[in-house]
């Protein structure tokens, strides 16, 4: 999909995405979506296609750094929990406790006998916070290898995109279907009724976004609330100009 | 300035930021930056032009909530402290400790008694900061009042900016020589020489973000690190495609 | 009980205390216990008698403040979460998660929805918890009326107790049938197999401690882990005495 | 001093105490105390002597463990500063951010700079604390090698003091006299007016305790509020005893 044609659709979504956090602020209620999916599959540009548009001190993002010796021996959900919504929250997780069951099985950082564990208390963990009332949503973006190869090579070659290249993306390569394999389980044990997951192609990215928003969307309840009415009266007087006593602004950027 | 033209100038700025955050990743550099100025500054737009095109796992953005009552019994310093870099990592205040110099001393939340200390203790405290070896960089970003006032009808007109307006902000409206006054006097404490400030002109938001960014970049020291290698043999089979067991992707957003 | 019988039956029960701590230490096993029971029952007293013979870099009491705004609002465990043990450690609840179900369902502080819906999570997720491999134990200390009553009137005229004593505790002493009423709905509930609740007569305090003691130790797997060899050649000189520069040690406390 | 004697002389004491926490409740004084002193010498005692009266709800001990890899690189004082009190907290520190100019300098885990950098900063950050009106008290507890000699002896020979004794306590015996000079350069830098040092003879922990305790509390301003009125009205009904339903308490601890 075109730049362009992306733009224009996106942008109905954006004022919808906006209204939805001005009905959760309004009401309290609290939103969490997670972020799954293959390395390249999109999920840092999906983030930013629902966080972009909304107040970061209501719409946080959770992208959490590998977990600490003491973390690694604390009940697994422990350092996730912390983050969890609080009233009139969205909550965006990049990556979020599925790690276990994904590349942290795939790639042997977790034992077996974890993994069960983490697919057994997986549902049962989902279904408190949805009890609770937390509005939880599980997207898993999916790619084919042809378009991962293709951007594991332009991140290679694309300085800009080198950061979200690693040695372990690398050797990721070789597992394209244990990775396959390894969400069929994860699906298996964990899309549930009360928390079903949501598959999306991102194959097309731009497309995907658009899908993912528009799902996530349709999925909410009734949003409508209307913004507080304020009042903007003129000026009683000629706006003002900046003057600088102490310190002046440093020149301008040079635009021929 | 035009959209096309701010992204062409900023597209090499953008290179020399991932260079930045690769060096200070390979050197444990902590990077802290703060963004204040007037409301409708462009705040928000000039720290996505820092962060955007980076690691979201390296580069952390903060934006405070409100101080709930113990925190406001507590040393001023303390919520903020919490947040400051480890090795490695570029943290953007989304507004900062200054917030006490600012809008608080303006709308009355701050009893001057608080102010003053507050202005004694901010260069104190960053010097600890700065001879600890992190790099503090301070932005002010001003705006003259009709520009403001243009901004803040289109928040009010904007159903995509609406959020961005509260009453507050209009309350404040009124107050544009006072917040210039504070500014002053902040500026007057607080601009030093192991912390100085950089006042940047953001009439013309998208030149602000260009100006910013040069003068940040200008201001680190070299940061050159190639990045690593890395070897991307081809693969030794056709690429893959999604197989689907338990679940299907759901239907794609209707492009015509 | 008399303090000094107390005294001599407590001793050993020390030695198997600082024994279980060090297995613990050397296993990396996750000890929690909650204590629970009515205003006055002993506790504080309890909690001292379990940790205080124990290094309190790995023998933690967590006695939470009431919940803030936004704390109330996020899911009912969320902030118990935070403070599970790490390898190695040993957690003293001082009230727990079942405040809900008992001073918050009684006076009023939770809704009957907000009770039922802890009554039903509560064995779910200490299901988690041990499933998890955390050793989890739940005490309830008991004490009759005339008891409660006599140690309230202490509280009232011990000027070393009297801050033991609130208000609300006052409200609540009409109220012992509620508390009864309110412990057997929660025992129904979460008197589980794999979570079991032990009540312990605290009628005579020091003897409840022993009782407590006693089941605890019982209950913990074999413990026996050799305390490291340490070797302790003498000092190859005559030891020496505090030589003070800057400051000198103030004058001792006047002792006849 | 005999523990009878002890015992007499520090019930007065514990009154006072408790008058004090019972002032710093009602006016949100904060109070900080530093406690510091050779291994051996008697902080844990001390301690207990300081809060053991209190509630702990309101008075914490911080026994921080070693720093993590990220705080590690984190600005020396971070970790210690999310410990310090809100409004009417008292803040036990068993040892605290003296450690570098102590065990750290003396046993090499930390660099001379790095000692240096902490001996230049920590009176300006105490001096911050204090000018935000925090009560700050600094401890050292001296201890001549021959009493250090015998504790670490016993530590080794009785069992329930045998996890006091680490290998490092033992590697640090022949290093006496470093520590008498870590202790004194760390006075010469850090012994100030708004943050003075206090040194206590410990050789006798039980008179060191009461010598503390006299000279904190003098120290304090007058801290005197009254206890609230509370009414204690007879109950309208005979006292009931404890009924059970769903469990009955278990078998008391066999005295005979």
């Amino acid at each position: 999909m075109k730049k362009k044609q992306y733009e224009e659709l996106y942008e109905p979504l954006e004022l919808e995405l906006v209204a939805m956090a001005r009905w959760a602020k309004a009401t309290g209620a609290r939103i969490c979506v997670l972020f799954e999916g293959r390395d390249t599959a999109g999920k840092g540009g999906a983030i930013r296609a629902v966080g972009g548009p909304l107040n970061p001190r209501q719409c946080r993002t959770v992208a959490l750094a590998a977990p600490t010796e003491a973390e690694k021996t604390q009940w697994y959900f422990q350092r996730y929990v912390r983050h969890l919504p609080s009233a009139g929250e969205i909550v965006l997780f990049d990556r979020s406790w599925y790690n276990r069951a994904g590349v942290e099985q795939v790639m042997g950082f977790a034992t077996q006998p974890q993994v069960d564990a983490f697919l057994k208390q997986a549902p049962v963990f989902e279904r408190m916070l949805v009890d609770d009332g937390i509005l939880l949503f599980k997207y898993w973006l999916t790619t084919d290898q042809a378009q991962q190869e293709e951007r594991l090579r332009e991140r290679l070659d694309d300085p800009l995109k080198r950061w979200k290249l690693s040695p372990i993306d690398l050797a990721a390569r070789g597992k394209y279907d244990d990775y396959s394999h390894a969400r069929e389980e994860m699906l298996k044990a964990t899309h549930t009724e009360h928390a079903p997951w949501t598959l999306v192609d991102f194959n097309d990215q731009k497309l995907g976004r658009l899908t993912l928003l528009r799902d996530l969307l349709d999925r909410m309840p009734d949003t409508a609330v209307q913004p507080e009415e304020l009042s903007f009266p003129p000026l009683d007087h000629p706006p003002h100009a900046e003057e600088y006593g102490v310190l002046k602004p440093i020149k301008d950027y040079p635009v021929e």
